[in-house]
């Protein structure tokens, strides 16, 4: 009953940052704010009652089924969490991510990294104890301790050969890819379209991968995300006139994430257990859809037609152009903007840079250059300023470090599923030619959503394709795609 | 820090209550239900704290300012009526409102009282227990129990004789004016209009309100309401294609309650004396903006002339036509679509009709047939069937008794308040003729909005217009608007 109090309390919370994102006038931020801050109390509140503790070592006695055990096991988790830090760190925290993130907005828009490293520098200090007072809590490094936040048993040794293997493969496989790309020459961009033919595109595409706008709905924000909850999503994407298969794959992305959410298993709703198991696994099914469904030759052949019926004629969807401009390979400065094959190359420079920051090896006045140098070494390319580089992403700023792997560990699992999926079932492969996600989504709800949290990471994964996390099936579907063009 | 805490509760659930009515999707009212009923939850721990208590208590040994003062006395206030009723006929009260209510909607489109009684007499049953412990708590007869949830201080027998002025001036100023309206022939309707058309008109209009659009929104619901606080507000408006005049009209109404809202004190926000006093004080400042200044024969002439430029132009909108539409008499049988002269005879039909149900004296089964003799008595119409009878209003099947009299308790008050103003304040007439607000919202806020809730209702209105609250200013004000036509 408490655990299913605090669910209701994050299903207000995500409702909130929903509103904030998409409908909120700029009266609002700091009243809403406050709201935030409140139901986070409460939330602190309820799980550090003594009371509760009493109840979860009472309820450890009995005798209890594997998902109860599990459900258990993920209480105690978010006890230690939420009694990890005390609660000065937590406001001077909260504060310190707030001013800098707001200070960062202006630094980014002038590339002038200098206005924000000492905001960011008390960031990074105080994450830095954050991280080591989990770490005390979990018995982790500081680096795994945050990297547990996001996904629980994730271990950055664990997954270094996965980026290593990725980085000893990229310069071959780029070098082939480029210079097949050359001999073909560039494809041309589709036309401008206006929004509300993009809109309806994006519908229809919605409802293609089994999102329910009666259980959900579609709007526009800034930057796409997923919130809400079964019964109630809200995904949001950014239309851009320019650009129209920005919003329609940023759809299929975000249709993913909430596949996963309504798929969860009803029976454990509200309660740890019947959450998503993790970002990396949330990420492997947005990807899914996107990337390993949604850009496939079969699936976009297909798309052509939709786009041309929808958006009108236009040489660009043409379905050989089509393929190319949606699987164009392009070594570039913006990680948001990376296809799926140079972007591992963004999270792992990233994840080292954050792990030398967080270990005290990178002092905050080195990360342009070692930044910028990087990138030269992972795609070959020059940065031409720090507002294409080291400022380009929020989380840093905002004291979010530990959450970039789970970017491409989540590219890695995508493929491995998706390999094991089509192995499973041939019919999902014939079905995406035919534009139907439901062959693929039907497996992707036996294997992954319906287990909501009661599996581990490793097992979950495992018991889906046969084996752990690897890099390889990643590497192989580049391979196939943008090499052998299958 | 306490009631602070208690109204960012309170801004989460006018947020979440917005949501549910113009966003959200079906899936989302079995959660959204839960999640109201969590903040309720949190509120009432919050409000019976014993702890709390004693704070009131110590502050009451305090050197208190008159602010202060009146904080305290609200703040006991509140601390009463959450401890009043036990939690189970809170309990039990919730899930017959919830029930009944939600048959009604079904016997409201079928004309048929009886499916409805049965949950009607347990809500009716348990709003007399609640009104009887809320009574014992408060020292009050059972009905001014009720009538003290929604404004502080009010009393039946204290509005009574302004009722009953409003009866016996009806019968004569009806036949005057129908005999008028006879002479002079039928208004013409406007034509159809296009919702985005409306749209546009509505947000001009809300911009000479003073709604400020950094500071708010306006959206589409079932029924107009007025959501939201000081920084977010949120009001909404219905579209009628056939009948464009009703959003524009309904967005003056949303609009002034959003200006009371706006104007209260800044530096006591979030505290029980910094809010709105009660919803008579409400209603009177939509009804200053809808119906004193919206109707009043400059500013019609005004807005013919905005309302020709965004809609475009329609015989509807000659001058002379569109003031006869605007002030047009009817006595009908629905209360929502009433005009302002016969609409106090619907709200006191309803009043007698509470309180005898309330006193017992009213059995249900004879609640249809009581209904049509107080309209024929009062309007001298035949109410046709249920539907447009004592079915067409969600609140007793919802169990809000003791809220009807609030509405024209506003009306008067409105009329009260406007006639102080153009006294005190000759350029609000003026202005008006070129449709700004601006000195009139000036005066509102001076003499009402900025008290908050420092002053009782009788004392801010005798400070704002000189006298307790009568009937005069508003039969003056029927008398001077229908029939001299000035």
């Amino acid at each position: 009953a408490r655990f299913r109090r605090l669910a209701v309390l994050e299903e207000i919370g995500t409702i909130l940052h929903w509103d904030a994102a998409t409908q909120m006038p700029d009266g609002g931020v700091a009243p809403r704010s406050d709201q935030m801050a409140e139901l986070e109390l409460l939330r602190h509140g309820l799980l550090t009652d003594p009371r509760l503790s009493d109840l979860l070592n009472a309820a450890a006695e009995s005798d209890l089924g594997p998902w109860q055990e599990a459900n258990l096991r993920l209480m105690h988790r978010e006890v230690r969490f939420a009694t990890a830090l005390d609660g000065d760190l937590v406001e001077a925290l909260s504060q310190a991510r707030s001013k800098c993130e707001h200070v960062w907005r202006t630094a980014r828009a002038r590339a002038d990294f200098e206005t924000v490293r000492p905001l960011m520098q008390t960031v990074l200090d105080l994450t830095r104890r954050s991280a080591e007072a989990y770490g005390e809590a979990f018995g982790l490094a500081p680096y795994d301790a945050l990297l547990e936040i996001h996904a629980p048993g994730l271990r950055a040794d664990a997954f270094a050969p996965l980026f290593d293997g990725y980085v000893a493969f990229l310069p071959g496989f780029l070098e082939r890819v480029l210079a097949k790309q050359a001999a073909g020459g560039d494809p041309v961009h589709p036309r401008a379209a206006p929004v509300d033919r993009q809109r309806a595109l994006v519908k229809r595409l919605a409802q293609a991968t089994g999102f329910n706008f009666a259980r959900g709905r579609i709007d526009t924000s800034a930057h796409p995300f997923s919130a809400g909850y079964s019964g109630d999503q809200r995904i949001t994407v950014a239309y851009i006139e320019d650009g129209p298969m920005f919003a329609v794959m940023a759809a299929l992305h975000e249709c993913g994430h909430a596949a996963y959410e309504a798929g969860l298993p009803a029976n454990w709703a509200r309660q740890p257990v019947g959450r998503a198991l993790d970002m990396v696994v949330h990420e492997s099914q947005s990807l899914c859809v996107e990337m390993q469904a949604g850009r496939s030759p079969r699936f976009l052949a297909w798309l052509a037609g939709e786009v041309r019926a929808v958006l009108g004629d236009d040489p660009a969807y043409a379905p050989d152009n089509f393929r190319l401009h949606q699987q164009w390979v392009k070594p570039d400065f913006i990680r948001v903007d990376a296809d799926e094959a140079t972007y591992p190359a963004h999270v792992i420079l990233r994840t080292r840079l954050e792990r030398a920051m967080l270990a005290g090896d990178l002092p905050l006045g080195d990360l342009p250059g070692a930044w910028n140098a990087g990138m030269k070494d992972l795609l070959g390319i020059d940065v031409p300023d720090a507002r294409r580089g080291c400022l380009q992403d929020i989380h840093w700023y905002d004291g979010a470090i530990g959450y970039f792997p789970t970017y491409s560990l989540g590219a890695m699992l995508a493929a491995q599923l998706a390999e094991a999926a089509y192995a499973a079932r041939p019919e999902i492969a014939e079905a995406l030619s035919r534009g139907e996600f439901s062959p693929l989504m039907g497996w992707l709800r036996d294997t992954v959503h319906s287990k909501g949290s009661s599996l581990q990471a490793d097992d979950l994964i495992a018991s889906a394709t046969g084996r752990p996390l690897d890099a390889e099936a990643f590497k192989r579907h580049l391979t196939r795609r943008y090499i052998e063009g299958v």
